[in-house]
């Protein structure tokens, strides 16, 4: 098969940095365009990244050869009807001004959160909600676009959300999550200083609760076709979400009410075997890892499971009424470009690009 | 008034050495004797603390000066007759064993864990529930003692109970806690390695869990005179524990549900207008340190508050069910010496020693 | 004696900050007057200080009472001739601007590199090279100012300078640092972040060797009274300057060769025996503290030593040809807004304010 | 070729366990037993690794599924004669009793001190001073063995090792160390507390400096054939080693005097050219990173270059006298097991095994 034409929208920075990681090499994408702010819309891309003699590059291993001499076009000039789909890492207001041009004529898989919250727009994890495809329907028209947009979630809805979804057929009737979540979170600009975070808990990241709630309701409701809207599903989510000192990687300790109180080797077993065969280059093997060390998971050790896609579940017990786990999951991989990538991955098989 | 004769077992160990740095000049209570370990025995003090010319001193400021050459005791020999308070720093299993040996003739306040589950061993927290120590009499009886055990509870434990203290008046139904606990409070031996928690959170503390729920429930309850036991609070109580990376200080995310629905306004005055009025030396004022500006409490910004007595609370909100807050305690303050020292400063105030 | 009418300019600042902590209660010097940009202007200190409901102060201890109200005024419309002496944190180019102009008429302590180069003006260290003050002549013939402008040295030229000045009279040679600086050096706009320092060292601070080397040559130099100048020290100096994973406090390995061949005990005691006796309130004492624990000084341990005034040396020693030590010195107390305030103290007491 | 049989001995320990993942299917040395204490022995490594229910496995990876069920054998007890090489990561008392027992009839490659200073033992870095392996022949002799002795260098010496190899050429004639070590460095019992290092600098490592002055002057000395020993490089070597919060890797600022004064060209080219054509397995190409980006090597960054085996080189500059640089080298790796494999190849390759 050919490729399909990329473009990587706010490739300088660093969630564009990891699209650009993430798709060096990429069996089914070939990134074509880089695009970024009038700032760099001119320069090499590797000057673009640069400040003096030092490369302001955050994305693991060095910068693809291919994409080195590249030369940044300006996000608001990019000619979208080029593309056979953009991905986008850019501002929320960013994100609503430019994004809405490209999905005129692109699929537009994005990392901000300027849509995720439209009733037209599926707000979608590989592996848990693909069915919510079928807003893109509605989506298109409803706004008379041939693209369409695709928001990942929030990272830190990502990770319980995974661990709940091969959960849903016991009955989740309530959810309380504490997040202790890694810098990385807060980027770079101005990111979390060490000043702050050295030897501290930040209990406190704006706006992050809020979104996690709407967020894990959508996701885990279903589409009404007919209405080309998601009902949320009706499960009571209870949030709190810390910044901890720790590079990468979200650890979240989850409490649930399950209706059908089943025994916990039946909730190992449904992580276990949980397999969604997405049959897609990027797919994590095993989907979910499961810990039965009580030690783990671990940020530090789990974070990079299976390249950052594996979401690693432990700590399973039921002490009293909540069944309660750990759940570690990479925030800047599945939580964001390289989730936006393997959703992609996704809807191309599934015929949507 | 004279002052009361103390010795401090367990002296060179770390929690003994915030024993010895808290009764240093205290007004009441004169530390008389110093007692270890067989192997520091004879030794004087800061001998005993020292490995070549390196002093292992881990509490604040220097070694008190009194205390320097005060000839390390065998806790084994120690003639608890001659003192009309003893405090116990030492492992779990020593304390089984020494302890009920003071006790027949001494009070003895125990940062151990060995005593705090039996039915006729109150379980005290200064401020929270002093009208346990009315089962003092039935150890007393039962055991056929003169003096008496008192331990302070899990440092995760007190933190929550202080908070949920003054709201027992709203009906405390169900609590759920996630600690992100400080590394001291794994002591030194073998303690948290730099290897295992640098940029980590490490999700299981042994035992801990079980400790908070038991603990959480007795100290709320209520004390049956004619039994002489403690009814546990009829609380349905769910935590998880971690460890991060932060030296001193529990962070504790509590979520609750009261049964009155008393507004915030009302639960934040009652955290605000607290004042159990102790009328003793080490008394934090403000007992509970409540905090409108959402990123407070943190560890590193409060733990200290009034010498590490104060328990800090903010984040208030009530986004769904659950009355939502943040707790910091000074776990090697309030939840170890420190709060021993002051709650034998309450129980001499109440005429127990 | 009537206290000193003092202003405090970059008020909002993280270094102005600390003047105002440094500063309130003062025996002798009254601030009356905040300064800040245009965006403060005209705001109460604590609100300018405010970022929504949370407070940007990052000093210790509370906002002081009596400036909490205080309304900021413009820096660039400070009628300096108001006041006896101004302390400003500015950066560079402000200070280029700025402190020419209050010099006109009044002392500037100033924490900024801007004229700590220029010929005419004094690099002072209190303990170490007051005698420097008599360029204030020179300065104010120069430039016709009645004022003038005294900055302090770069912070990681204070630690080794103060542990050199006690060293003079043995000859010294050359002297190696390397230095393991705090990141509270690097401010917070836009500081260091997490991510880069977790589990790192950044070998690079881009400037700051450059500064070391020629303020130590300054700073050890004799002042010709007649030409107005300071003929530099002649001393090699080379350093190293590092970033580590440490809130507050640099630490500096040394190695100095000294013609003079003293005794290791002759040089421990030239530092336990140094007494400036500065006579002024902030003096620390003693001005170094001697350490004989092979494992001190340590940041955390000893950054805050006579409240961050007095400087940490320790690790004496002398394997080969090269006298070798560690200091840790308060890179934000005497080596900033402390030791500039420290510093105008010992110019009042010799009569130049 | 047929794989040589080797031994792992202190197998279960941390510097044995990266034994185990660096000859875990290496091409030319078969893992055939797996020697540990009594304690372990007799056990399934798996189980002399678990502690409960939890791994204590602290390598790369997992435990290499050919040698999970492989029966620890106590290493006293082990038959040197059915090996071919043994690697041993055993503490320096240990080393010099059980080596010698090995050194029989076998080759044994240490991490332990035990034998570094022998005078017919050679202390070698591959790619540095392979030539010194003649010095077997006089160790042979001296002590009647069929096998050999080779210790690895202390961690901290190999780093700065490596970036003067390629220098000596140009006649170095001193040298100042300033390590910033990671605390992998000091292994797990008792290791580095998270208590003593975070937000600090231990200044201090018992018996380092000694080892780094001691091992640097032998490896970069000459083998005397005649004598079967080593004359010492006629360098002048200082060094202070610190402790820093950094997991691996580490950071040492090099100041060096170069007798022929080479331009920083000339330096520059000398370590981006050395390339000692090792022709082995392991060998890291290149042997050194050399980084013109002045804010590298950072550890974090830089310490996995080439697994871990390739020592990286920045910031050279010749401000004064010294020509200064900063190494990066993994101390677990290249400082520790791989880089005893890597030696070990070596010697195989030049006929020693």
């Amino acid at each position: 098969m050919d490729k399909l034409n990329a473009a990587v929208v706010g490739a300088t920075g660093i969630a564009g940095q990891q699209f650009v990681a993430a798709l060096a090499g990429h069996p089914w994408f070939e990134v074509t365009a880089l695009a970024g702010s009038e700032r760099s819309a001119g320069k090499k891309y590797v000057d673009a990244l640069s400040k003096g003699s030092s490369l302001q590059w955050f994305a693991d291993g060095p910068v693809p050869e291919q994409m080195r001499s590249m030369v940044v076009v300006d996000s608001s000039q990019l000619d979208a009807s080029k593309f056979d789909v953009i991905f986008t890492a850019v501002e929320s207001e960013v994100a609503k001004r430019i994004e809405p041009l490209y999905a005129r004529t692109t699929p537009v898989f994005s990392t901000a959160s300027a849509f995720r919250y439209e009733p037209d727009v599926p707000l979608m994890i590989s592996g848990v909600n693909l069915d919510h495809a079928s807003l893109i329907e509605a989506q298109r028209k409803n706004r008379g676009w041939e693209g369409f947009v695709a928001p990942i979630p929030n990272c830190t809805t990502t990770g319980m959300a995974v661990s709940l979804a091969p959960l849903a057929k016991f009955g989740i009737e309530s959810v309380v999550l504490v997040s202790m979540q890694a810098v990385s979170g807060a980027g770079r600009s101005p990111g979390v200083l060490a000043l702050d975070i050295t030897d501290n808990v930040i209990p406190f990241i704006d706006g992050e609760e809020d979104k996690v709630i709407v967020e894990t309701k959508k996701i885990l409701g279903k589409v009404d076709v007919a209405s080309g809207k998601v009902a949320d599903a009706e499960i009571d989510v209870a949030t709190s979400c810390n910044r901890v000192a720790v590079r990468e990687g979200h650890t979240e300790s989850v409490f649930a009410v399950l209706k059908d109180q089943p025994g916990l080797d039946e909730v190992a077993k449904a992580w276990e075997s949980f397999d969604p065969k997405l049959g897609v280059p990027s797919e994590p093997r095993p989907f979910i890892t499961y810990h039965r060390d009580p030690y783990r998971p671990q940020p530090r050790l789990d974070r990079d499971a299976c390249n950052g896609l594996s979401t690693s579940v432990g700590r399973l017990r039921k002490p009293g009424r909540f069944y309660q786990w750990t759940v570690v999951s990479h925030n800047t991989k599945i939580g964001a470009a390289k989730g936006a990538v393997l959703l992609a991955e996704c809807l191309k098989k599934k015929g949507y690009l």
